[in-house]
């Protein structure tokens, strides 16, 4: 017997689904969501009528069209990448290398946008994937123009360690974060894997608020760091201005 | 009183977000679903924790990254179109004019992906936008393709005009769909608007089978269509090979 509420069961069954499971049949949406078949099968049966949820011919459930309709009205998902992308197809153009957009949930990026050359090697970011604050040039963007309270929780948190070069020291943090607010871009040389450095700037809302960030992921064997910074500040400012930022309103 | 059941009340709350209503107060949304404010509070509550909403400073709801995050999942949504993704880029280089995705939905085409300049003027579709098959390349592309069920039903229906060029005659679709058949490509001239024509082609999946198609829209006044049918023909074949499409597999 269960005593979750009835949205608590239907979020738990949309919920199943993620990268790894992106395709589950009844059974297994059952068990990952813990609920009996009988319900798991007439929540299934609503959400496909309505269309969050596809069955395919073999009986394997999907996320549905419908689904994708409402959530590319998310403001911080498709809505802000519409507005972003032609910036972002601008410092693909300038630059050949890799181009994320990313914002911050928690302690987390979540990638929105992420483009590359079909010959790209390398990176290779799921739309949708995450990744920890400190690790990420866009991480370190959004971090350091995060509340001073979510900056020292998080500053203070267990910092995991990717390669030998991810910082792990809260006072080195501190410090890189106080170099990216100072030089309004976020370095990440090597944090993530061993061969690759990204550049990253933060894209501002109409308010001035640091909502996104922006960035260009290079292989370590020809970043040429300096080259990249004027062009990742001038797509960060220029979404940003696409949003509705002035910078000649702010104090 | 309502006897709409449980995930009816909580899918309708989702539904009530749309394109001309991306944000909504828990008034609008109580109106929009057809369900009680307090009914409504309770569940937006539920969706707000989970992440299916967002709640703004101003207390307006958004769809939430949560529920953006999921539907990147949806195999004929987010993940049509990052497996397509390149070979758009490659289309918009060579042709730099308006590139789309679409898939359809009953009578439908719904974008998926759009790409174009950001100077380029006239076409503006949102991505997640509907227009009827007969009317755009794109949609005489998919229904050319269609089952003989749903193009023998669609041709008898009504057919809306949005120009005086809109294909409004049975008979002349049924023309005009062998010919797509026949050509492997969709030429739609001035049927949307006055002052464009769309250039599309199949895409089709592992099967053979056609689920979505490409497109090319571009300005009468400059209109190639002859070249432009070479690279809007090897961009849908390149996407249905990186699905797994195999054309030598085929009877």
């Amino acid at each position: 017997m269960t005593t979750r509420s009835a949205p608590d069961r239907l979020l738990s069954v949309l919920g199943a689904f993620d990268h790894e499971h992106p395709a589950l049949s009844l059974t297994d949406i059952s068990r990952r969501a813990g609920l009996p078949l009988t319900t798991t099968h007439r929540l299934v049966a609503a959400l496909t009528d309505w269309g969050a949820l596809e069955r395919d011919d073999a009986g394997v459930y999907h996320v549905g069209l419908r689904l994708w309709e409402v959530a590319a009205l998310a403001p911080r998902g498709l809505a802000l990448r519409q507005v972003a992308l032609p910036y972002l197809e601008d410092l693909y153009e300038a630059t050949h290398e890799n181009v994320q957009l990313a914002v911050r949930d928690g302690g987390e990026v979540v990638y929105i946008e992420w483009l590359s050359a079909r010959s790209a090697v390398g990176v290779h970011i799921r739309i949708g994937a995450r990744w920890p604050l400190h690790a990420t040039g866009v991480g370190l963007a959004l971090l350091a123009h995060g509340a001073p309270m979510l900056q020292q929780e998080y500053c203070e948190g267990p910092l995991a360690a990717f390669t030998p070069h991810t910082i792990t020291d809260p006072a080195r943090l501190r410090r890189v974060l106080a170099e990216v607010r100072r030089t309004g871009v976020a370095v990440s040389s090597r944090q993530v894997t061993d061969d690759a450095v990204s550049v990253a700037a933060p894209v501002r809302g109409p308010g001035g608020a640091v909502t996104a960030a922006v960035s260009v992921v290079v292989p370590i064997t020809h970043a040429q760091v300096p080259v990249l910074v004027p062009a990742v500040r001038l797509a960060a400012r220029g979404i940003s201005r696409a949003l509705g930022w002035r910078p000649e309103q702010q104090t």
